[in-house]
């Protein structure tokens, strides 16, 4: 997907939202257990119900990971259906990969290519050839993380080096050098408030993947504020606060709310168009 | 394993070689794809071969992933194999995962509780919470990406900070906080030479995980005159060069020789005992 194909989205939607697909099997309602493929249908009935909301979906890869081989059918399902049903939507897989160059090389493959993910979240911590090989496809992109929303961010993302820059910084110019605003994203976490204004002193029109609002104690307000340029440039992701609303055989319907609840104050924070 | 049962293993066979099973189904002797599952017999074969003259395998998670559901079972048949008849091998998953608290938990429980390896690399970016629930098992082990053997280490690793400390170093002295000799060790590239040294002063008993000897270039002789400790301290890991030495119908045994080879230089490099 285009820069600007997402961006029409976001303004014919009126939304800025992703849902994150953290489908765990001890939290989804009881009644789907008796399923042939308890996680894939939990995930269908979540996609129907707030893709109107919506305009990105981002499955955690240790979700589905955490089930072997189970996990990885489940996990393939929900991305062709996806892809057949829901095409506009951006995919997000939330893999945390970067490695040397030829197995980077692999991973782009695997997300790109086979599954047609349209991105994937990457570590920067092994630097450029960790992550040049995924920024090889057209029309895919790079979600690198920055500024994390958990608490361990401040080990080492904050860290100030002798030019008084700190990691995130450094990552965010360095990278710069090797994607551009079309094919790469940064992870910020929703938790970071007034540091998104830092972040946007160095990729003033760049998106940013946002999660940490909800469950982790963002502020979508916060961020906004701090993190909205004019094409809007967020994705804001919302998982717990959305996919377990509900534990009752319902589930999908308060999910749906949830998630437009989401998308009404999104579209007041929107810039005009 | 624990450190100890380490350390016995690796003197009583005088080696430290650790073999990368990064199977790849375009490098693999092409009479192996009319095989049901040519990956883990090609698997299976190195690793009867190469089980004598070596303390540990690792497979590299990106090779089996690129090759979706199919891939997984694959992993998952290796890693019960290696278990159910070479339980004295130290069993490295390459993941480099790492990811926020609740995620890297169900990590955790994936590749210790479930699939029963012995060890996972991790990536430290996103800091404390992300490696701690990996330290929750006992006889369990974090490998901590510390300076890894690629160009793009120097991206960010060899960034110094303001009280002259480089990155890496201040990710051994930091995460010394959260475990110990006894579960945690560090990927140390061999590539980086000299610099052994200077891990040394910092973690001067952890293990270290040592990839980068062979087709990246590090020298066997280099990495054990500065980082070598009176308990050895260093798993030293090749891949492509034993692996793939041989695509004949002979690979097995060429892989075997190869591994050999690399076994009688560790064990005239061994300290004495």
């Amino acid at each position: 997907m285009t820069r600007q194909e997402l961006i029409q989205q976001i303004f014919k939607k009126k939304s800025f939202l992703c849902v994150g697909l953290d489908t765990d099997l001890k939290k989804i309602p009881q009644h789907l257990l008796s399923c042939e493929d308890p996680i894939f249908e939990f995930n269908k009935a979540i996609i129907d119900a707030t893709a109107p909301y919506c305009i990105a979906y981002k499955p955690n890869l240790a979700f589905y990971e955490s089930n072997g081989v189970k996990g990885w059918i489940s996990f393939e399902k929900t991305i062709k259906y996806l892809n057949e049903h829901y095409p506009e939507h951006f995919i997000i897989a939330d893999a945390k990969r970067g490695d040397i160059g030829n197995t980077s090389a692999m991973y782009a493959r695997t997300f790109f290519e086979e599954m047609q993910l349209d991105s994937l979240t990457v570590a920067p911590y092994m630097g450029e050839d960790s992550v040049t090989p995924f920024l090889q496809y057209a029309g895919k992109w790079v979600i690198l993380l920055a500024l994390t929303s958990n608490k361990g961010s401040a080990d080492f993302q904050l860290t100030t080096d002798k030019e008084n820059e700190r990691l995130f910084e450094k990552v965010l110019r360095k990278s710069q050098e090797w994607g551009n605003i079309d094919n790469m994203m940064y992870v910020v976490g929703a938790t970071q408030g007034k540091l998104f204004a830092d972040i946007r002193k160095i990729v003033p029109h760049h998106f940013l993947l946002v999660p940490g609002v909800g469950a982790q104690g963002g502020s979508l307000e916060e961020v906004c504020r701090y993190g909205m340029t004019e094409e809007c440039g967020l994705i804001v992701n919302s998982s717990r606060a959305i996919i377990y609303a509900d534990s009752s055989e319902n589930f999908a319907t308060t999910a749906g709310a949830k998630a437009k609840e989401v998308q009404e104050q999104m579209a007041m924070l929107l810039p005009k168009q």
